[in-house]
């Protein structure tokens, strides 16, 4: 979406609500309802959706009208931001947002969380994401290997960047894919694991792309995983410790969040790869002596994941966690620096993919 | 110090144990002393160093065995990876080091705490860095600007990386400073900070380069910028909030901290500038309306913090905290957003580093 389309959207709010005044009627927003009432999972596409119930919010109505200006506020801000063709962050778009209304002493947002739930809302009633809207997420994250991508006019070889890679921007919607060798993409959880594969070589290798972020990977690096499989078809490896977190993560890349629902579309990837340690790898590769028990946290969060419904009617998921709670601990890929130094990346990572010995689609 | 040295070192070690045996002694370690009775600051030097303090530590001695094979056995991994020129992280070193002794049920670790402290206790033996090992620590941070570099056989120039940078790698030892047009370094503590003055291009506008990792700079973020104000004499400006966290980050990176006091020689750069909002910038742009009061913490940590003898003694920075006690809270960077989005990169930035309103040597 070119920045014109998303202004024309942030107008048609505006044009909207100057009608309503023109009328005389009291202004008032259509917002799809964010509560999990109207969440669920839809099975054709893969993700968790946003369903079609929505609210109306009034300008004269006392208890809607904060959150009303507020939503105002946040389009002035987004369209300030199209307009000069620079982007913020949520905490600096807060900031501008925290405007005192003149002669009260009334500010339009307090706190964070009131401009961020403005932002969403935005997001909900343009149906424009916050990245398209200029207002950027956290930066976070490196890349290296078979591509050539265009960026604010520079041409970037990600096989040519030394042992540090690309640093990901928080924004990966004007990235242009000029030059694709990769067959493939391998997302790391953790930068270690990346700097192992990166320092071995393996996206030269296997010719492939490899990402990390850390931890849970942020919008920008969910983003770009998802543009490059739409946009070249390259396969999504998730490579991730054998625990609740590290299931939770490929979890969130494949199906979205409750969170981000109405956002699934753009960011969650239903046939990504499940590459991270497996029940079946502690005892192939004798990985026992370095299991750590699960606490009471872990084995809740177990739980709540396996019956998450793109899982819960899932045979071969469903004995994946039946084998984790069997093992009752997690087992780190860290843990495989045991077998070698250079196992991780000459050994597993080849072997998986050769023998088809994922999960998933 | 290229690879062979650091070899050399470690032979060196293992020569003396050798030579130990031979003569029928029992096998010594001499030891620098870690603890706080040994550490001090150097007025001279500018940050805090180790003193001479050592502690001898036996083979043959039942309170000494298990470190003592531990700090071989970091030894012995480092001198694996020297060998054959791979890295590790902390975190796979320690699943390295977990061996099980034969015939026995021991392993020689069993926490990550105990591969830490023996691989810091041969840095301390043997003079030489865990990066030097080729024992990784955490990657984290982005980098652009007026320079080209060389890292791995690749040509890497910091001004032609779009929007995301050069993400540093977590060692950067073996990087070559091919061609440096920068005049200074900006070090950001938040990324977002970061994508603010490069989406405004500031690095080009004033000629240097900007860098940033999140919060406290890793290891090698903080060796890069020693090394391009060592090497290059470029100064090395920090842009921190307000807040005793922020003042904490300046103090590390100009003089160190009593965890790494062995290694400050390679980190710490004593005439670091503090290019931070200041309480005088609260009155002068008018942030008053952002203060997010202080707590208990922040208090408390604010009274350590001045007490550090770098900043004991020196009026400047003593009138400086007097200030931030007397506005009793902290400030944001990102609250001068609401100056205008790119207030920071126009105004704030060139203003301070031409009228030299910064704080330092």
């Amino acid at each position: 979406m070119v920045r014109d389309e998303a202004k024309g959207k942030i107008k048609l709010v505006g044009t909207k609500l100057a009608k309503d005044i023109e009328d005389a009627r009291n202004p008032t927003l259509d917002v799809p309802v964010r509560a999990l009432s109207n969440v669920s999972y839809d099975t054709k596409s893969g993700f968790i959706t946003l369903g079609t119930k929505t609210a109306k919010r009034f300008f004269f109505n006392v208890a809607h009208v904060r959150k009303f200006v507020q939503t105002i506020e946040a389009a002035a801000s987004a369209k300030d931001l199209l307009e000069v063709g620079k982007h913020l962050s949520l905490r600096e778009v807060f900031y501008r947002m925290k405007r005192t209304i003149p002669g009260t002493q009334i500010n339009v947002v307090d706190e964070q969380e009131e401009s961020n739930k403005a932002i969403e809302d935005l997001e909900l009633i343009t149906g424009v994401s916050r990245e398209q809207l200029h207002i950027n997420a956290n930066k976070n994250g490196s890349a290296a290997g078979k591509i050539i991508i265009e960026d604010k006019g520079d041409s970037i070889d990600w096989s040519k960047l030394g042992s540090g890679g690309w640093s990901i921007p928080s924004n990966v919607e004007d990235i242009k894919f000029k030059k694709v060798d990769a067959k493939f993409v391998i997302y790391a959880e953790k930068a270690a694991e990346w700097e192992r594969m990166h320092e071995d070589r393996v996206w030269e290798k296997l010719s492939c792309i490899i990402i990390a972020s850390q931890g849970q990977a942020t919008r920008g690096v969910r983003r770009l995983l998802q543009r490059l499989h739409e946009e070249h078809k390259l396969p999504i490896y998730v490579l991730v410790d054998l625990d609740p977190w590290g299931t939770y993560i490929y979890s969130v890349l494949r199906s979205g969040s409750i969170g981000l629902a109405h956002i699934s579309e753009r960011l969650a990837i239903p046939d990504v790869r499940y590459l991270g340690l497996t029940p079946d790898d502690v005892k192939k590769y004798d990985l026992g002596k370095h299991l750590i028990r699960f606490n009471e946290i872990d084995l809740k969060r177990l739980e709540q994941i396996r019956n998450y419904p793109w899982f819960k009617d899932d045979k071969r998921w469903q004995g994946f966690f039946d084998k984790m709670l069997a093992l009752k601990g997690k087992v780190e890929l860290a843990a495989l620096t045991s077998k070698g130094i250079t196992f991780l990346s000459d050994k597993y990572i080849p072997d998986k993919i050769k023998n088809k010995d994922w999960v998933g689609d």
